[in-house]
């Protein structure tokens, strides 16, 4: 009843580096704002992004960006309309981690997606999300699901120049939404449901 | 890539009384020392405990029973030695939730046991539980495993008259381990990834 995921040590991981990747906007408003104006134009947002794991002497860790020695998020990005979101998942994945520029259509085939793991809601045009669709909220205006990303035994992935990639032990991420967010905090329980095995 | 769940009105349930069925062990150190008891003869508690969902209103809402006014749990209980998880769950939701007494054994089939939605580790014989097994920790005292119970359209119940049956809104566990505990203000988290259809 319990699926088995199987990880890799941190250590058969390559991290390198690549051109910075500025955020898209400026400002949490700036942010929101471009939310609506999509929301105005395309409908509700849909954003997609993968949950990575390894791991460190045995116990889980997440693979997450740190941007300006601040906040940390998923590697991950709103889809186009229309967009796939497992194709583009892999698009994402590819433009923010893969060495070569995901023009190079060879590459965008090589993240193996796994289950969703969690769909977040925004209701409004404001920066909470819920793990479930409020009671009377009939229109909301972004979904954001989590995937998990099963690595292969080795891989090399070259981080934007403004960011920092850190494992994070599933341990530092339980009960710990004051320094990760609920989302981020969220993860171990996620992830709890599968039976890992270290490799 | 989400999985659908029917979810049926709260009203469609019909909750009667049974006897009274009273704690196991008269406090949790006498709870803690039964389980260290067991685990000499045994080795590690396996508990199962079930998730029932209905939807009251359009929102989903989590069967859950409470006792003495105080404490809130999912029906469940653990299993003896060898004992089948899935038969062994819908063996504990008849003898807490049936009408019959789970002697009567066309009854024990009456439940839909879906995925594994969490499992909680206690590493001592202590307290506290966790998503995960914590580092170094080679041999956990308990493992509990939470389960979905996809519920027929109609159904009765009968609730032991030391017990309370709530349907608690998600909303109401969201971000409240403060009244629920850890794990069931977690299950908003857990379900996120299905998509409801309530009927």
């Amino acid at each position: 009843m319990s699926q088995t995921i199987i990880l890799y040590p941190l250590s058969n991981f390559t991290f390198t580096t690549k051109e910075a990747q500025p955020e898209e906007d400026p400002s949490v408003a700036a942010r929101l704002q471009r939310l609506q104006n999509n929301y105005e134009d395309y409908g509700m947002r849909r954003t997609v992004e993968g949950v990575l794991v390894v791991h460190d002497h045995g116990h889980p860790h997440i693979l997450m960006l740190q941007i300006a020695n601040a906040f940390f998020k998923l590697p991950g990005d709103y889809l186009k309309p229309g967009e796939d979101e497992i194709e583009g998942l892999k698009k994402k994945l590819d433009i923010r981690l893969a060495p070569k520029s995901p023009s190079f259509t060879e590459e965008v085939d090589s993240w193996e997606i796994g289950d969703c793991l969690a769909q977040w809601w925004r209701p409004n045009f404001e920066t909470f999300m819920y793990p479930f669709i409020p009671a009377h909220v009939t229109k909301p205006k972004e979904c954001k699901k989590m995937f998990l990303v099963q690595l292969p035994e080795r891989k090399v992935m070259a981080v934007p120049k403004n960011m920092k990639l850190l494992a994070v032990p599933l341990f530092e991420l339980y009960d710990n939404s004051a320094r990760y967010g609920p989302q981020l905090s969220a993860i171990p329980h996620l992830l709890s449901r599968y039976n890992f095995v270290m490799q």
